[in-house]
Order: structure tokens, then C-alpha cells, then sequence
């Protein structure tokens, strides 16, 4: 396909940036703010990457509210290098707890056993992640060195409506799929991370929120220096060199996020952009969503026509009206419309106003 | 300072990029080739971005005239998540053998310290390292899992002329700041890996290239799963969403080096940057450089006037005429030119019309 103009980007991540983030970026690509340099040039212990790294941190500090006694980290290598890191920096006990809701989920269990005695609490496996399981406060052991959570399932299109009560457990969430979408209370968690590459910004960093009582100087196995939270906290996130464009981007869609109102202004829109998709799956007899209930994302809707045929002829269809990357997770099947906060109601219209039409054609 | 021009970036890394890479970058920004979407919204999974990285790989194995044994790695974490991955993904025997020729050098070592018997074969610390100490094969247990070696050492300014002989034992080497600035034969190391940020992209990407036999799938220690090399081989680096627009601009650096004649014309032209600074430096009353002989690095130069006044008078005067980041690390003090290959002969001539008017200025 060729497109002359942008599309209507639908990935589940990386994914759609907003226009005017990616414009600001593009203008200063030769020389960043008159300092004769991109900012991939820049030594990231000079003062222009330090004032950028500095105002992306309290940028984001100001978006949520954060209290004095947590730390933003901005690390690399994904979620998944949190996923070992979480257990080799939390252990103390060394068992912990973890909740599967999906593929993600699953993963960190996994990578949680390399480490320590990872226990599964509960699991909505039986209905192939379909829905968030409740978790029954009594089966968390309050000697867990923590309680893990996916909290928005990128692939099932499932988010905890309620988070787990853990009593004095740390609450540990993968946000990365729904960081920054909605208003959230920060002091509920122990540790908050996120890959960047879905609302924050491109692929390479990792925000990584922690409480700063549980971060330890003494770990109780060997662990890569570059994953220690000890370190990275006392260097700023300059232990080594950081992935300092991604920052730099992440910065710009912070500000973003600031000017276009905060988490109140996201929560409002992607809770319209949802409903209009939900609203127009629900009252579709061709089209309908795999997940049912309070647990429904804002961020991920995954569904289907229970056809395969049908479904390949819509992802066509739509990918030549530059509606893109609707296919579905192997997973679930069908079709995933992600509506990250970059997505705009326009796309979100754009899209149930292709369904209808397709629906109508093969009625 | 106020520059609207780009200005001679003598950055130690992140470092200057050719500006024709950073040009089509900025044409491509909002929409890559018709896409409708910037690179750095695309799903890693996508055939756009499978054809970007496997181009990088491709145009990087031409460019080192790779043999087919060995595997090229796109990962994230810098160099500093290799000294520990070094140790994790090569431990049989659980012995090996490091150079001490710098900062870098010894931070790798006390990873290595980390997970495995660690020891120190040759160090040049006796003289603020200064000089590459030489290497005695007999020195080299040939039950060590590898020798390391930092092959260029950019604080100090010093190269390997010849790589040490070491037998059965494979040699590992920290090419960060001296990786494709010349020929060089990939089949004497087993692993070579280096930081982008100095002569092949943006910081967040790692290249690692490995022997393929020397890939272990069974571990001695519990290893994060990103930081396997199996994991990453068997995924072409996919195993989880890489650092995307960074190795978008890396392939470009590759093609560019290509276009420009590949390792050869870089050697050529970074031998003659090289010789013009150090002509000029051998010659001068006023400054030397802080390394002499066969060890000096064409890619760091320190320089010093031996005054420490002098030495903060003349980086200000160099700041002002858009020569920047000219200040050497704290361990040697003075000056640093950084010549990568992206630097032109033109900043290096400019450099020294302005040493050679301070030194005329100051006799």
C-alpha cells in the first residue's frame, strides 16, 4: 500500500505517536534548539540532555501526581528485562506472587521462577484470558516479596475495573499497555512499569516507578548492574549511557499529554473512543467483541466475526482504506483495534464507520 | 551558545552522525516510503520493519565481509549489559581471562567478577593506562572460557595495534568506540560487540556478533531471558520489541559507510584525521598528546597543555567557534578529540587552525 498522507494506525505497539510530537521532532533533527547537534549526537552528561531527561522526568512526575517517596527510573530492554528484574531486585523472602491474565503475564511468571519461588494466585486461563480473575485477598501470603500483575492484557483485551487488595504485599503492574491512559493512583503500587511503545513513546525505554523503600543496595543473587534499580536510582538513570532519543521523545509526548489536559483529558477521550467501538460491536450482528464485562480495555479491543474467511476480507479492506494493523493476536484471532492516546476520535470513527459499511455489503 | 548551523561535534559518544543519515531520517519522519506511519510507530512484527532490520544485518555482514558461522545480534542494555551477558552466555568452565586497559576494561572485569573466576592477565594501570600492555600467550589459561579485551579505550586514547594471541581460548572484545572506523578481520574474535553511540547510531542498540558455536542454550546460571544470545539468535533479535528507530538509523550509518567505500575508505579517512591531529600535536609547544607509540587510538585523542588555566581557557575559546565537547574525561584531564567516522576531515583541520591561532596566541 502507498499512502501519501498518514493513516489511521491501529498497532498494538509499537504504535501511533501523536502528529505534532513527531513534527517537533522532525524540525529539530539537524540541530536541536540552536545547539549546533541532533540530539543523537549529544553526550548524555552534557547539559542539553540533562535538562531533557530532567524535564521528562518531572513532567511525568506532575501527570501522576507522583509523591516524594517513589523513583522514576527510564531503563532499557522492555518490559521483559523487568521481568527478571523485578524478582532479583525485590527479593527478600524470595517468593512471590503472580496473577495470569495472558501471554505477558505468563511470561513474567516464567522469568519469575528463574529467581525465586514464584507462585500463580490465580489465573482466567480456563477461558483463554477472556477476563480478569478476582483475586481472593486471603490466598496472598503476606510474606510475598510482592504480588505481580499484567493490568492491561495487550492480547485478550482484558484491565483490572479493581485492583487486588495485597495488605502490606507490594502491588507490582506491568502497565505498559495502558500506562498513562487514565487517571490511576500511584500510592496502590509498590512498582508501576511500562514499555515505552505503547502510549509513551518509541520502542527502547522502559519507565520503571518505584517505591523507594523497596529499593535495596543489598540483593541476594548476583545480579547484571544494569539491572539493579540501587544503581540506576542513585545515577538518575545515567548508570551507563540511557536510550537518550527515546527519552527525548518520551519527553515531548509527556508535555504532550500536559498541555492536552493531563490523565483527566485521556480518560475522558479514550473512554469515548471505546465506548464508540464497544457501543457499535455490541449492536453488530457480523461483528462482536471477545471480551464481555466491567474488564474491557480502553486500550485493546480485540474481536471478531467468527468467520475467518470474513475476517481476512475486512483486514484487507481495511488496510486498503488506511485503516492499519487490525489483525488480531494469533491468540484470539480476528482483529485488535489499539486506541493508545495518540489515536484520535476521528480514527476510532473512522473505523466503526468502515465496519458498518463492510457489515452492510455482507449482510 | 547559540548556533543555526551544525556545528564540529568532538563528543566522545553519543556522537556526531553523518548529516545525510540524519536528513533522510527527518524526510522520513512523518511517513516512512508511503507507509503512512513513522518508523517508530510500526509493529516490530510488521514486513516494513523485518525488511529494515534484516537490511541493517545484511549491509553490516557485507560491510565485515561476515563468514556464515557467525551470527549478528541486534540487542538493547549497551555495553555495560554485555560485560554481564559475557560471563552468563560463555561460562563452561567458569575461568576467564581480562585485560585491564582503562575504565571500560575494568568495569567489564568486575561483571565478569560477578558470575565466574575473573582474572586479571595484564593491566596498565601502573601508568594511568596509557599504553596497551602487551600479552603473554603462556599467561592465557587455554581453559578460560575467553579472554577480554576493550580494544579501543576512548577515555584514555589507546588502541590495539596487534590483538593477543590466545590460542584456543576466544577473544572477546569491547569494539565500542573503535567498531567499522577500519578493516579489521572478524574471524580472529569470538565475540565482538559495541555501544551504537559512537560511530554506527543513536544509544539504545547494541551490535553484538558471535561465533555460533560459542551460543550455549543450557546456562550454568539462572539468565534473564533478554539477555540470552540462544533466545535472541533464534529470534533475529525479535524476542521482544527491539529498540526499532535505532536500528532503523544504524542501517542507515551501514549503507552510508557502504555508499562512502566501505572500511576501507574509513580507515583511509580516519587514518589521515588522525595523523593531522597527532602531526600537529608532536610538533606543538604548547600542547601533547597523552599517549605515544603504537597504541594510539585514530578514534580518541587527549591532548593536554600541561595547565590546567590553559587547558579551560582554550576549551572555551574552542566552544565558541563550534568546536564542542572537546573536554577530556577526569581520569586524564585536558582535552578529547573524538574522530569517529562521521567526523570530517574539515572539523579536524578546523581543530587544529584553532589550536595552532591559541598556541600563537598563548607562546
Amino acid at each position: 500500500m502507498n499512502f501519501d498522507r498518514r493513516i489511521y494506525n491501529f498497532s498494538a505497539g509499537p504504535a501511533v505517536l501523536p502528529e505534532e510530537v513527531l513534527r517537533e521532532a522532525q524540525g529539530e533533527m539537524l540541530n536541536y534548539r540552536a545547539s549546533g547537534m541532533s540530539v543523537m549526537e549529544m553526550s548524555h552528561r552534557g547539559s542539553c540532555f540533562e535538562e531533557i531527561i530532567s524535564e521528562a522526568r518531572s513532567s511525568l512526575a506532575r501527570i501522576i501526581n507522583l509523591p516524594s517517596n517513589y523513583e522514576i527510573l527510564f531503563l532499557q530492554g522492555g518490559a521483559t528485562l523487568q521481568f527478571a528484574a523485578i524478582p532479583l531486585n525485590l527479593a527478600r523472602s524470595k517468593k512471590a506472587g503472580y496473577v495470569l491474565t495472558g501471554m505477558w503475564a505468563n511470561k513474567a511468571y516464567k522469568e519469575g521462577l528463574l529467581f525465586l519461588d514464584a507462585r500463580v494466585v490465580a489465573s482466567s486461563e480456563d477461558e483463554n484470558y477472556s477476563y480478569i480473575p478476582s483475586v481472593d485477598e486471603k490466598s496472598i501470603d503476606q510474606e510475598f516479596d510482592y504480588l505481580h500483575i499484567c493490568e492491561n492484557n495487550t492480547i485478550y483485551g482484558t484491565k483490572y475495573d479493581v485492583l487486588p487488595k495485597t495488605g502490606v504485599v507490594p502491588l507490582v503492574a506491568d502497565m505498559s499497555s495502558c500506562f498513562l491512559s487514565e487517571e490511576f493512583d500511584i500510592s496502590s503500587y509498590g512498582v508501576v512499569y511500562a514499555g515505552a511503545q505503547k502510549n509513551i513513546g518509541p520502542a527502547g525505554v522502559t519507565v520503571v516507578i518505584v517505591r523507594k523503600d523497596l529499593i535495596q543496595a543489598e540483593l541476594s543473587a548476583p545480579t547484571p548492574s544494569l539491572m539493579r534499580w540501587d544503581l540506576q536510582a542513585e545515577a538518575h538513570s545515567l548508570y551507563n549511557t540511557p536510550p537518550a532519543y527515546g527519552i527525548y521523545m518520551c519527553g515531548k509526548v509527556f508535555k504532550w499529554i500536559e498541555q492536552e489536559g493531563g490523565l483527566a483529558a485521556m480518560g475522558k477521550r479514550n473512554h469515548e473512543k471505546a465506548q464508540l467501538l464497544y457501543d457499535f460491536l455490541d449492536q453488530s450482528k457480523l461483528f462482536s467483541a471477545t471480551v464481555k464485562g466491567s474488564c474491557r480495555s480502553r486500550m485493546n479491543i480485540p474481536f471478531v466475526t467468527g468467520n475467518d474467511v470474513l475476517d481476512k476480507e475486512f483486514l484487507v479492506s481495511a488496510d486498503e482504506a488506511g485503516l492499519a494493523n487490525l489483525k488480531g493476536h494469533r491468540s484470539v484471532g480476528g482483529m485488535r483495534a489499539s486506541l493508545y492516546n495518540a489515536m484520535t476520535i476521528d480514527g476510532v470513527r473512522a473505523l466503526v464507520t468502515h465496519m458498518d459499511a463492510f457489515e452492510r455489503a455482507h449482510r
